[in-house]
């Protein structure tokens, strides 16, 4: 199976703590990484768990809160003093812009690459990104600012030849391409021949959504229906409910109730608040509603 | 003995490796911390060595490299969560005004501290700040950009008094002070009696002097003249001379030149490349010219 892997860089949240790290994430796809949110000291979390800078794809910023984006400046100088020179394409609300152009200009000539900056939608889905084997889109969630989620998608894969079927009813070489994609083939003596006796299922898609930072927000639960992997935020304990909703962030059990209701395969929680020495208590909560849940931690990778 | 104790939270360079951290230092002076540089990840290392964020009364920035600087924004977004009101003096080049005027924008209102910036003076030496303990000067130092040197100095305390000879020569309450400075006594009867009878010496003066980044520079060496301890970089072994040269740094054979050249009491050398894997070679090179050398590593307390 092609590779499609999650690595958990960081997940506290807005306080630093010696137990999390702010905020990121690595996808990894096929050799690729897609980073999600870039808190202070990535690039450090980055060499720790040996991910190499050079297969860095793009960057998807979920909202412009400090602890989500405070790691960029020295992921870009390093990326640069690496002599980086393919494009870096970051995802990103468009007020970035007053951390971006400040640092453009500090480096200068200094930059060996080009970042090119795509606003994202605060107010609808969208898609960001798609190629042969992935697509990457987005929509809105519930948060002091405009915050947008993250939806990665593998796609499933062609379907596979069957091989003695294709030479038993001599199929050109030029419709094998049109049968991988489901299509019948119609013999010379006419006779159709159903695509399920030339091929077998390809691969299934596969999804990962990401959701930090938010408020309980039953309207995202359209767009993360079956998602392989829900990463949904748990900043609070049930006990913290008041302050959750004051601070539009979720609880532990908020965020199973929408694994639940969204029937995700594997629930994943994080950004936890950095008043918890432990996060057993907050996993137990989760668990109560929705059993097949996890912890983040820093160092975590999850396959899918 | 008032506390005169530095702390390493980052001794690396540019390029940040799984050995090294940014650069950044803390020297805590009689339980206020006067921060050194601020590396990305500094706070963090604040966590992870425990020193309090409420103890921290002012930052020295050398030089505006972002391995030196890229940990302000998280490091004053964090002190403003956690409620600082006392003013926060930033001492650094006032072309830093490109970083701090897009935070202050960005944090606006939620800012509970002001900051004052005081520009360094990058062509002599100058006084920074003074008050009845202390002393912090600069003056520049030979880098690809301009980079200031920073030395820090614990005044002589008062002389001592003898209470049994202030008694037997009825010294009058109001005398005392100008005899703790040092001043003779005038008895009654026209006898002087001079101060050694009257006092013992108080704690000589201390001092500490930090030079990173900096190429070979003897023109330093009137300033750091017998210092209790002087940081200065060897970001390069000898073998790499001619690197050096090119990057304005200094081999760890030429920190000890200079040391052994100003007459310290100790040199402690440090912001090495990240192309060494151990620092063990550095401090061999270094110790054949100044023996009393040692390592700057994370974590490690020098006390003066």
């Amino acid at each position: 199976m092609t590779k499609f892997e999650i690595t958990i860089l960081g997940c506290g949240s807005a306080m630093p703590t010696t137990l999390h790290h702010p905020p990121s994430q690595l996808i990894d796809m096929n050799e690729k990484l897609f980073m999600i949110d870039c808190g202070e000291g990535t690039q450090l979390q980055m060499r720790k768990y040996k991910a190499r800078m050079s297969k860095l794809h793009s960057l998807f910023i979920s909202h412009l809160h400090g602890d989500h984006i405070f790691g960029l400046p020295g992921l870009i100088s390093t990326l640069s003093l690496l002599g980086r020179t393919a494009d870096l394409n970051i995802y990103a609300h468009k007020e970035i812009d007053f951390l971006l152009n400040p640092l453009l200009t500090y480096l200068g000539s200094h930059l060996s690459f080009k970042i090119n900056l795509f606003p994202l939608n605060p107010h609808s889905e969208e898609k960001l990104f798609e190629n042969k084997m992935m697509r990457v889109t987005s929509f809105p969630l519930k948060h002091r600012i405009d915050t947008n989620a993250f939806l990665f998608e593998q796609k499933q894969s062609p379907r596979h030849i069957k091989r003695e079927m294709i030479d038993f009813y001599h199929v050109p070489v030029k419709q094998i391409n049109e049968i991988k994609n489901g299509a019948d083939y119609l013999c010379s003596d006419g006779n159709l021949i159903l695509n399920e006796h030339l091929t077998t299922p390809g691969k299934p898609s596969r999804k990962y959504a990401y959701c930090s930072d938010t408020a309980y927000s039953p309207e995202i639960i359209t767009y993360i229906k079956n998602v392989d992997l829900l990463y949904h935020e748990a900043t609070f304990a049930e006990s913290e409910r008041n302050r959750a909703e004051e601070t539009f962030h979720s609880t532990a059990q908020q965020a199973a109730e929408i694994a639940l209701a969204a029937g995700v395969k594997k629930l994943m929680i994080g950004h936890f608040s950095s008043r918890y020495n432990e996060t057993e208590s907050l996993l137990k909560e989760a668990m109560a509603v929705f059993p097949n849940t996890e912890l983040a931690v820093e160092g975590k990778i999850v396959s899918l």
